[in-house]
């Protein structure tokens, strides 16, 4: 097992990761010491999840108060209206504030759980135990939760900080092998965007991270905590410095966007937003031929190349955010000079953005 | 006009008090600066209070892209289905997280907007303007936001800072008398618990206040919000010496759980709380009989003595949260040894207890 502590003054709290610890109270009932001094806790999951590991939490909570929440499965369901749901339970078992949350499952239970335990009773203390890589690497540093609106994703939400992670990588052994890309696709962001060491450690271990080997699981899980962690640290609200972990969402944004938010899932579309904007850097000749070769490489053998949807460099600009009729107001992009180093620029000419978006958007 | 900073660090923020305050841009656009950077205000009020002063809030954003939220008036509307109006309002303005969003009513619209506020894009900047005495003394400082819930009032919520607070004693002109002594008893309790002299300048000028003179008005929001600013920076969210600020609010619960939260205002019920407390703390020989006296005058002036209702010892002991069947078990009540200084104890007799509750609550 390996253990991480995010560092935030009061609110700092352990990351946990390795394989069986789902079931370890040894270490959740002291995550909950001093923040949670009811015996009360709620395990907040969703249908698919309790399935696989809703006993094991509940082994960790012999002779306490438990009681669970199962949400419905699926994004379409991260609504506020599912929230209530969770306060609808957590009213009716009477918690107070000194009682405890576990949000057991991937990010969407992860963001509702979470903003759940941060407006009840105006905050009580939670834990996460992501069941997905991607919440695995992404969730589990930065405080976000939050729901949809139909205005847009995430409109509605908290900064919150849980009391605790646990990180089971034997979680992944029952995820989707998509899912599984789409999570390594935030990992190798990671190494691409301020850690070229990390990144060469990747291109040596995507054959094991594929074959769900735990050992290689733990290090690229907390590799990847500790690079956002170092960055979220400096910009807790997300004033600044943090936009650098947006590489790839850019483009990646175009994909989702063109196609509804259907067919690709969200790491998906980051994996072929990331080398569109080392193709970009390339073309800025801040990063070599070479090193964009590598990226290639490595996204291949991840599953997370294939084709964008077809619909033209101006339609591509406008999701962007780039109207024609203004297209010489640029947005800010992350990019790379060079691999292993991000910056967020908007002096890139949009020229050599056009030819980045007409050779993966522009038709055949 | 009179400026208290509340300092909380990095969230500190100015209370500015006065006459004539919800026009002055002067005042207003300075306290956005640097945390709201769009020019988009929402003004969030009740149908009420938009007839009265929304005139003079837009005057204060001329220039500026303003929209109003107006949410209908009363407590059977503070509910997460009015915070979802505001929430669809913002996102059908396409407000960002550099938006800025301004309360401005009593502590209704102040609850729900903070709260909304606090979880708009993870939070956007807000302003709140209390029009009502209580809303000003007491909201005004502890950044707590909410809403009810079924299951229980300001069940769900955030702690969440303004950037700044307007307490406009004009606004008081239009205030309903029961009202005006409402928030007197917040003002009066704020003495008894933490300042001996204000208490005794409450005494001096209660006339002035009751006839709503604005110099007094005034300095009775500033002492008061300082006082509940020195004991809220010693515990943000609620862990500890907090607690003195409910002086009275056990026994004013009796009589609101007892009328089913209808008939008496809470600062009435507070009112009445704040004498039962007193002489409980007489009975133990803490305050002297001199000093109860003059706290039941000062409550009397305001029109806060009011008799409870009949419903007996044992019925007030039970939602008092002690049973008949625990009644060993006394619950901690905050107390005055003496008058100006305020403590939580178990430390006192069941009898005396007793003594009180029937005299206030015992069959005529």
């Amino acid at each position: 097992m390996q253990e991480l502590l995010i560092d935030l003054g009061t609110r700092s709290y352990p990351i946990f990761i390795g394989a069986g610890l789902l079931s370890r109270s040894d270490l959740l009932l002291p995550v909950f010491a001093g923040k949670a001094s009811g015996d009360t806790f709620a395990v907040v999951t969703n249908t698919t999840v309790a399935a696989l590991y809703l006993d094991a939490v509940r082994s960790a909570l012999a002779g306490k108060r438990v009681f669970d929440v199962i949400l419905p499965d699926g994004e379409q369901h991260k609504t506020m209206a599912t929230v209530e749901r969770i306060f609808d339970a957590l009213a009716a078992a009477r918690m107070n504030r000194d009682g405890a949350l576990i949000a057991l499952g991937g990010g969407v239970v992860g963001d509702m759980a979470g903003f759940a335990a941060a407006c009840y009773q105006r905050g009580i203390a939670y834990v996460q135990m992501p069941t997905t890589l991607l919440a695995q690497v992404d969730s589990s540093v930065g405080g976000k939760t939050g729901v949809n609106h139909r205005a847009g994703k995430n409109l509605i939400g908290a900064f919150y900080q849980p009391v605790g992670v646990f990180a089971d990588t034997a979680t992944l052994d029952t995820l989707p092998e998509r899912e599984l890309g789409a999570g390594l696709a935030e990992v190798i962001k990671h190494g691409m965007l301020a850690d070229a060491a990390f990144f060469h450690w990747l291109e040596d271990h995507l054959d094991q991270l594929m074959q769900r080997d735990p050992e290689a699981l733990a290090h690229a899980i907390r590799r990847s905590c500790e690079i956002k962690a170092r960055i979220v640290a400096m910009d807790e609200r997300e004033a600044g410095v943090r936009a650098l972990l947006n590489l790839g969402h850019s483009f990646g944004h175009v994909i989702e966007a063109a196609t509804g938010y259907r067919d690709w899932l969200h790491g998906e579309a980051v994996g072929s937003g990331l080398l569109m904007a080392s193709d970009l850097s390339h073309r800025l000749g801040w990063m070599s031929e070479s090193d964009l070769h590598r990226v290639e490489t490595v996204l291949k053998r991840a599953g997370l190349v294939r084709p964008a949807p077809r619909i033209g460099v101006d339609r591509a600009l406008e999701y962007m955010g780039m109207d024609k009729k203004v297209r010489q107001d640029r947005i800010r992009l992350v990019l790379l000079k060079p691999l292993g180093q991000a910056l967020v620029s908007a002096e890139y000419s949009t020229e050599a953005l056009r030819g980045v978006l007409n050779s993966h958007f522009g038709a055949m």
